[in-house]
Formats: structure tokens, sequence, C-alpha cells
């Protein structure tokens, strides 16, 4: 039997160890989270490992649900340590679950706690961890620093004023470089209640009104400027599925001006108007050498009564399995066609398109980079072993995954930069396993030159750090 | 090399190995199966092995089929012991398939037969288990009593009179609970030829006309209310895909009509009347304190010329792959947001929906009870080592497994209770293997009790036997 | 560790050894694959290994495209050894690609040349291997005949002349089988340009005009009497996915004038037309005992600007996400319906449809023969460790993988018959597992006939060679 996840948690081979000793100190280039650059620049000291892990993290609060555990435990009125008490009571029934890895890695690498939690330890942990956070060390950039992270690219609407990345780029004490991602999602979703405030809120960025489809593009390209200004490298659009439904310029300036008054569209219209805008965005993003991501499969907000009570990001999203290959494929080719396809990663939620994805990469490779067409990594529920080996091997087959950008943490939170670390050590494990088996040769240089791109080179040099 | 089939079977480390001896005695509580209650309660001594294995099991035909073995000796007129050959002769080309390790089991568990089934043990086995047979002891009841079932829930249309339930239940020598399981397949089937008919039984049931849509669903109270007197704890629905297509009450009156008419349908009018139909049964189940199951992607009676020959349920069957993910969503949401929602267990019988499903149950967890909304173990398709695997790795790695209602036969055959065993060998392994690996502590207290709730106690807990 | 692809490649049990070397002899019998029969006729020597991996080979254009190589390299005007030390180049990054160990395989079995390709090697092996083809041994049917194949089948189109096979066949000094295999993929494709002039061709090749519908369908049956005459024993369809839509014969009459004037078609007359066809041509093959090979699942061409450049099958098309369950089904149906089911055979380029298409086979078995509607190999995309294990294990669970028809090439390479061997290893690791594990007895006798007749026997039996 293994040790309970002692330093060679997941590594079984002693190639697999070598592997890993060779990538862990690779800095980290978290080049998509959703952190807050507004909690990163007031750098606060929190209170209690409540407030690190409870506050804000879905992922935890839905599995509490799961266990029966009352609200009022999680995002409820409940005391801070009668909800460490209520987290600490579930830890030992989410066996097998990522979250039981995710808190014990925490717990170990932060506060040095390698007792796994349990009502048993609960009341220990909460003292040690406690007086550890008074201590200092656990603001967040503290905890960016400790984590070795060379870059962070956090999740921007086109309408955030970016301050406080500008705050933090000032400030010249702090060692990691804060950049915004672009994310137009609330400008793709014409459909949701959420567009015309949307609307307006670019407006008033722009400082002009917005009248016409072309207007909102344009705005939308001087806010890239802007967002390329401050670092930006990357955007992020997220569809439930691809659509792909040509229309006119006629057509979709009508369907704009529905959609800005707020008035219901049809199934097409809607199609029409993504369709449009993905090709629309990713030929900006080529032009300012912005790499487009595209998270596919996220069915959001499905219980109605949570939602007006806590809103969205509150643990009540799943999997959506609408097929997706052909709108993907006629997007990407719109795009590739006229030699306007920008660096594209492609995230799949349902992990039954690893191989679509895996397989649509391959059609439009070229020379402008090392696998320029990316499989994002095992992303929300595919964030575990299982999820991130099926990418790995899907992409491994289909593929290069030696020019893969590897991992990201995709979190809310600053405890979460240990989840690099469980991918090195998947990483390792699974391609220690191809040298232990004879199917690839011990040729070290390659192999570390292939863990390291993958921890954090490819990454670099795929989105120019 | 691991010996054949033996104490050890699928136990390949120490942990596995206690985890199973912790749990293997558990009673088991088979809540869903498709035993025939008058069977059980005629308690007729079977012939031989023939009668017991082939009459009426399809998985067994379809697997012979499979092998070019002709009708004849499947449904057809040939006699007892020329049939049992034909299995035999079958068995050792089987390999790989549940079917190999489900007779091994029974042979071994209720025959003390370790030989494997061949053409050279045929004979051998079948004067062996015929003398058995002839000695008592392969009754239904004694089959039951001797698999130490405890409870029983049969699968009955709302039109079913109950009336071997209730002679079960008045005949106390019989130490296992009968109960019915509610199943309206026939009321939700409006498109299929068998509701109108359906429709007629279920008038004579309750003892009068049944002219609207209302005064259907008010039968199928009444029919509730009867299955809840006769200790009825949860229902079964059985959908291709989900649907959800919302419609006026006026609407889904005139649907009404046209179905009990006998008049085709659009597919628009089937999706609109099943979408209400879930949801009025949602609700009553929830006013009930019946569990839910909805059982998604069986396409059935593939084979017209066969289907003629057979009827249902004889081996032409197979998966679905429509999308489900919205429907779904859209149905359990409807119940959620009145406070309706009972306690649910989702199944596909399309593995490609593991994380769909694993993902939805998270969406409309809270604290009824733990793991409200669970996730149906591998079935039909799916009953076997693998896709038993895939479905408790889904289940882990999204929610709470460690309160998994767990196994279930889904069986016409009273033989077929070692299922239970062979689902705990793979659960015990499965769960082994994290410790071993260092991925859980081996906390045996802990462990044993999660085995031991998946193989019996959360089931018990869950239905409040 | 074990050594880089040695004789125990894949091969890590006593009894997986024992199962290869009993099944590693048995002869290839390639019924499908994408030889030119032209090549094999003119038998030409080789200028180099450029030639006999880079002139054709889509994968490899593919793999290097993913790793950012320069289309100069690939398909462009590149020295010969130039492009080979492109591809030299990008081996070591293919860890876990397949097209790792075909290369390795292909060097090994044909060159004796046991060094890993990198750039350290590229010289030597270039040079070595430049010095064995000069030296003869490497022209198509050497390679064919030192492969140990008895039989191949090209596939061809219903208009083709099939000019070359009659030169082989009256060539007695070649020792293996050339027989054609039917493939009316462009008279299926009604809405694809190819439409018209494949019509005119077919219309040439019957020297008659083709008028109507039924003009096409006779012209179509000439040429399968004239295929059969050729030795033709199977038959080959792509679809993206199955439609169903059923038509009148008038109806069908105006979608095929339609077609054949090259005017646009709704997606229904499209999906109407392609119904008709394909019970049309299922039936046919009944009639004359060819085998139905139905391959689903491929998105082609879906890089447009290239397409112009290259043409098809130039490493451009992907996997589609449609579903099929139902019209598959539905086609199968109309043709077992009236005893005119031919020997079937269901490929999936999508593995999510692994489960579905493995028990869709159970619905339309029947004494015809061992497993009359068999589940094809992974393919293309799948043609890779996991993807042959997984159709391996969904066929296992489902049906009876001992009378599979096993391994096909698929290939346009003479060297590419080491992927048979590649399939038993992986057949024999995992019939291995079973029995190292305790599930299936060490029956040698019986193991030994399945994994030859997997590898070979079945087949052979099948299509009666």
């Amino acid at each position: 039997m293994k040790k309970f996840m002692d330093k060679d948690f997941l590594l079984t081979s002693e190639t697999a160890k070598k592997l890993f000793a060779a990538c862990q100190d690779e800095p980290i280039f978290d080049w998509h989270c959703h952190l807050s650059p507004k909690e990163i620049y007031e750098n606060k000291t929190p209170a209690d490992l409540t407030e690190l892990w409870l506050a804000g993290d879905h992922y935890k609060w839905r599995a509490m649900r799961s266990l029966g555990i009352s609200e009022k435990y999680i995002t409820g009125d409940a005391p801070s340590y009668e909800k460490f008490k209520a987290w600490a009571g579930a830890m030992p029934y989410l066996i097998g679950n990522p979250l039981y890895h995710w808190t014990h890695l925490e717990l170990q690498r932060y506060f040095g706690i390698c007792e796994p939690l349990s009502p048993k330890t609960c009341e220990m942990i909460w003292n040690k961890s406690k007086e550890m956070i008074a201590a200092g060390g656990f603001e967040p950039r503290a905890l960016i620093e400790k984590s070795n992270v060379v870059c962070v690219a956090t999740t921007d609407d086109p309408a955030d004023s970016l301050e406080y990345h500008k705050l933090i780029a000032a400030d010249k004490s702090f060692s990691c470089k804060v950049i915004p991602a672009y994310r137009p999602d609330k400008a793709i979703a014409i459909e949701n209640p959420t567009f015309v405030p949307w609307l307006g809120a670019l407006s008033e960025r722009v400082g002009r009104g917005i009248d016409t489809y072309d207007e909102m593009k344009k705005a939308l390209c001087e806010r890239m400027d802007f967002f390329k200004e401050m670092g930006c490298r990357a955007s992020d659009q997220a569809l439930a599925a691809v659509p792909y439904v040509p229309a006119t310029e006629e057509e979709l300036a009508a369907i704009f001006k529905k959609g800005a008054a707020g008035e219901a569209l049809t199934e097409r219209e809607i199609d029409a108007y993504k369709t449009d805008m993905l090709v629309f965005l990713g030929r900006e993003y080529h032009r300012r050498g912005f790499a487009m991501e595209i998270h596919i499969g996220a069915m959001r907000n499905n219980n109605t009564a949570m939602f007006k009570k806590l809103g969205p990001d509150t643990g009540f999203d799943s999997i959506d399995d609408l097929p997706s290959a052909r709108g993907l494929s006629r997007i990407l080719d719109a795009l590739a066609v006229t030699e306007q396809l920008p660096k594209t990663i492609l995230f799949t939620l349902n992990p039954i398109m690893n191989y679509m994805l895996g397989s649509m990469l391959g059609n439009f490779q070229n020379d402008d980079a090392p696998c320029k067409v990316q499989f994002g990594s095992g992303w929300w529920f595919n964030d575990n072993i299982d999820g991130m080996n099926a990418q790995l091997r899907a992409f491994m087959n289909l593929g290069a995954v030696s020019k893969f950008v590897g991992m990201i943490t995709d979190s809310r939170s600053f405890l979460s930069y240990p989840r690099h670390e469980y991918f090195r050590r998947i990483l390792c494990e699974l391609i220690g396993e191809l040298v232990e088996n004879g199917e690839y040769p011990y040729d070290e240089e390659t192999l570390f030159e292939i863990v390291r791109g993958v921890s954090f080179r490819n990454a670099r040099d795929y989105f120019g750090l």
C-alpha cells in the first residue's frame, strides 16, 4: 500500500518519479483563471479556512449539497467554524472526488498539515490553520508568489475598466504579472436578459451610444486594443453548443436591433448572431495576436429557485450534450479560409467530445506555431484524474501532446495552485507508463523537454509571455 | 495467474479483500427488478436449468443469436437438453461477456459447481443440476431467501391489480418483503399502439370511464394511493430521450383526446404530452414519498419481424443516442422550482451520458436526503465490469458515491442475485485501489461504512425500508 | 522497465505471450484497404523511405502539421531527404501517438532497424534504408508477400474498370489474391459536386445513358455482377450520420432528376435519397452474398483552403457527432424484415458510438453466420491502443468478440501490415489479462482458437475466402 498522498502521490514508477522531479519546479503560468484582480490588489488577510475555502467555491458547495448538508452551512448564515465543521464532516464521504485531493494538497502545501481532514481532526486543523493565517503569508499575493506563479491571466468583460490590473501593474513589489483575458460572453449571449444592461455598460465604457451592430463591433475592437495594451494575450468564449448559421449583413443588423431592444429572438436568429460574432471576434483576435479559447458544453443555472436566491456560478451548472462538430468546423474554416484563424484552444465540458475535438485540431494546424490549435485541458467536471487522463490520451492518440499548453486552474481560489502539481503528477505518471511499458524509449533529454514543456514552457512560448 | 473465479474473484489487493469481507454479508434490497409476483406466489419447482436459465432470459437469447445459433435452440421447440447443450456450447465463446461470469457465479453459488460450463462439462452439469433441482431448494422463494434478500420491488403497471402482492404479503412464512413499484410507461407512451388498450385496462381497474386527461390523471393518482398501501416506495419511467415541450392545458387536453382515439400525433404533441406527464407524475410521487426512477436511452423492438414473432423484451432492444441534457434539466427544474422534486434516480443506457447525468445530479441536491438525486447503477448493456466501473468513477468524480443506493438486478430470473455480489466485488476493488494507491487513507471504520452503505444501507435509508 | 518495442511489445503476461505466439503466424486477409491495384500491378521499386512513407500518407502529414512543420516539407517541393529529416525531427514529439509505434514497427520488420528514429539517427537510417531499398525487396508485391498477406480487398468505385485487378489476377507469379470491394459512395452522395460527373462515368462504363433513378440502379447492379465475377465479397459505404427518411418512388425519381441535373436539394430530399439507396444496395448485396460495410462518422474536407490546394484525403478530415442510432436501426430493419439483410459490418469513427453500435448488432443477429452483424475494428482516429481496446471491450461486453472478423489496415501504404501485428498484440494482451485475472479459465485450445479466429480465420470464413 502506498502512503496516503506522500511525495510520490500518483507516481508509481521510477520513470514517473524522475519526470516529476524534472518538472515540479517549473514556474506556473495560469493563463485562464477567475481570480479577482481587486482581491489581488487589496491583498487582504483572510480570517480563516472557511473564508479561504468556502466563501466562494461552488465546487465545495455542490459537494456539500450532494451529501444532504443544509444550505445554512453552505451559503447560509451559520458561524464560520460551523461551516468548517460541515466541510470536515463531508470530507471522508467525498472518496474518489477531486475535492478530496485538492483539499489535502492545499493543507499539505500551504499549512504543512498531513493528517486527513475529518470530524476527528477538524478542531486541530481549524486551530492550527487559524493561527498560521493570523501569522501572515495567506494574503492573495503571498499565496501566488509562494506557488511560483509568474503570470496570471484573469477573465474580464470587455466593458471592464481593468482598473485593478493597472494598479497591480504599477506596484513593482509584486513579482507575478497579472494580465487580463478578453471574455465577451455577454456580447455573444444576445438571448440572455444580461444583454441589454451589458450593452449599456459597454456604451458607458466607450463613452458613446451603441445603436447598431457595427457600433457594437467597433466598441468591442476598441476594448480589445485597450486589453492588448494591458498585456492581454488571450480571449475566451463559452458556448453550450457551437452553432453555424450564416446570415446576411442586413439580417444581422436586424437581429441586433431586436436583441438590443430586449425583444425575443428565434433560435435561428440567435444562432446566426452567434455565428457572425464568433467569426468577427476570431478575425479581430487574429489581427491582435490574441489566442482564442472556446469553452463548449456548459449548461448553466439549471436550478431556477437557487438561481433566484444565489445568482450564477453557485454550483447549479452541468454538462450539455448537443452535437457541435459541424458548427465548430464551419466557424474555424470560415476563419482559416481567409488566413485569419488565430491560435485557438478548444475546451469541452462533455468528455464525449474528446475525440471529436482532438480530431478537429488537425484540420487547421499549420506552421504558425507548434500545435496552433490546442485541445484545452480537462476542465471543471473533468478536472480530475480520469478526466485529465482521458484528455491527455485523446490528445496523444490524435495529435502531438508534447506541444500541449497544459494546465490552468480555472479557479476563483488563491489556494488552488496545487492543481498544477496534481496535473503534472498525472502527466508524468502517464508518460512514465509509456516508457516503463516499452512504448517509448527512455531518452531523458527529450522526456524532460516534453514534461517541462507541457508544465510551463509550451504555454510561455505559445502566448508569447 | 489468479485462479478462475475463486473466492478472491475480481479482488486483487488486500484492501479490496478486506472491504469485500466487510460487506459481502449485507442483505440485499433489490429495489428494481422484473420478477413475477405470480411466480413468487406460486413458488413452483423448476424442471431443470433450461427452465431456470433459458425460458425467459433475453440476455442469453441475444448472446446465442450472436453466435449464429438457430432460433430453434433459443426460443424454439428444441428439447430442453438440446437447448442447454446449445448454451453450454456458446459459453466458451462468450469470453469477456458478463454472461460468462453470471453463469459461473450462479453455478457456484446455487449448485456448488466450480467447473466452467462448456461442451465437455455440459452433460455432467446438466445431470448434477437436475438432481439438485429435483431435490428442492430451487423454487423462487427458496432462491430468494438463500440469497439473503430482504426486500424485492417488482415493476408494476398502474392498471395491475397487485393481487399476487396481496397474496404474498398475507403468507407470513416468506421472510422477504415483496413490494410493487409504480411503472406508468404505458401511460407515458401515448404514441404507442398499447396506449388505447392500456387506457381501457386502467378504466376497468378504477371501475369508471376515462374520457379526459384529467380523468386519467385522477385514475393514476388513485392507483398510486393503492400502490402506496401495498408498500410501494418507488416509481419508474423509461424514455428513449427526455423531451421538454411546455404546452397549455387546452393543448394537452386535445392531445390526450387524439391519443385516446388512437389518432396519429405529431412529434411535438407527443413530446408536449410526455413533458406534462413527467411533471405531473413527479409531483404526485413527491406528495406520496415515492422515489422517481428515470431510465433513459433504450431504443426498443428494433427487429420488426422478430417482434411480430416473439413480442417485446425478447432481445431486440438497443441503445439510443439522442441528446437529453436540456429536457432532463427542464423537467427536474419544473419540479424543483415548486419544491416538488421527489427523490430521483437517473439511469442511462448509453454510457456516453455518464458525465452529463453525473453532473446533472448536483443541480438539484438539497438536504432532503444524502444524495437526493442519485445516479442509477450501470444498467442492462452497462451491467458489466466496465460499465459499472465507468458509472462508479463518474459518480465519484462528480459527486458523493459514498451515498450511492447501489445495485439492482433489473432481472426476470430468480438466479440473478449473484449480480449483487459481482457489483460489491467491483466496488471493493475500485475503492481498495484508491486506498492502495495512496489516494485515500486506510480508515477502516469509514471505508467499511461506505461499502456497507453502498451494498445495502444507503438504499434501505433512502427508500425508508 | 520493459525494453523499447522488443519481441514482447505490449505483452505483459505469460498468457498474453503464449496467445500471441499462437496467432502471430496466421496469414493476413486485409479485407478493407486503399492500396492501389495499379501500383500493385506495376510493382515499381520505390526511391527511398520518403516515397514509401511520406508520398501519400495523410496521417503523417497531419501529424507534421500538428508540430508546426511547414507544408513545404510535407506536401511541398522540399528535397526528399529534407522531408525525411522533417519526419525524423517530428518523431520524438509524437510520444503516445500510434504513428510512433507504426513507424518503428515498420523499421524493425522491414529494415531490421531497432534504433528509435530521431534527428540523431536520421542520417544513419536514411542511408541504411536507401541501400536496402535499392537492393530490392521493397516493391509492392514483395512487401505484401513478405507480410504473409493472402488476400487484399481494395476499395473501388462502381464505375471503375477493374482493369488492374484483371491484370494482377492473370499474373500467376503473385501469391496474394487482390479482389475489389464495391464502394458506391459517389452514388450515395447526391448532394456532392462529384455526383454529376460520377454519373457520367458510370454511364460511360455501362455504355448507355442514365436518365432515371431506375436506370442508375440497373447500372449499379450490372457493376455489382461484374465486381462479383472479379472476386468481390464486400461493399463499403461511408456516411457522416445515418439517415432514415422513407419516401415514395415518385418522390425518389424526382429527387434523382434534380440531383442528376446538379440542382440543389433540401436536407430532407438528400436523406430520403440516401435512405432508399442504402436499402436498395443492402438488398442487392444480400442477393450477391456481398458483406455490407458501413462506416459512420467521418466529417470530411473541413479545411476549404487546403482542399482547394490538395484535394480530398490529405489530412483535413475529422469526427462528426450527430446521433445515428435511429436511422441505423430503421435501415437495418427495413432489410431484415424482408430477410434481405446481408452480412453487415458497422464501423464508427466516433468512439462515443461504441456502445450504441455494439448493442445494435444484437438486434439483427441470426443463424446466417456467427456474428452476422459485426462491429468493425477501431478505425482511423481509433486505430491506436486505446481505440482498439475500447472497441474490443465494447464488443466483448455486448456480444461475442470471439467471432470478430478483426483487423484491417484501411491503408494506402504497402508498409502498413505491421498494424495487424499491433492489433494481435493488443488482442492477446487483453484476453491474456482476462485469464491472468481469473475471469476466464486457462483453456489453451479454446483460447488459441479464439485468437487465431480473430486474427484471420473468422474473416476467412465470414467472407468465404
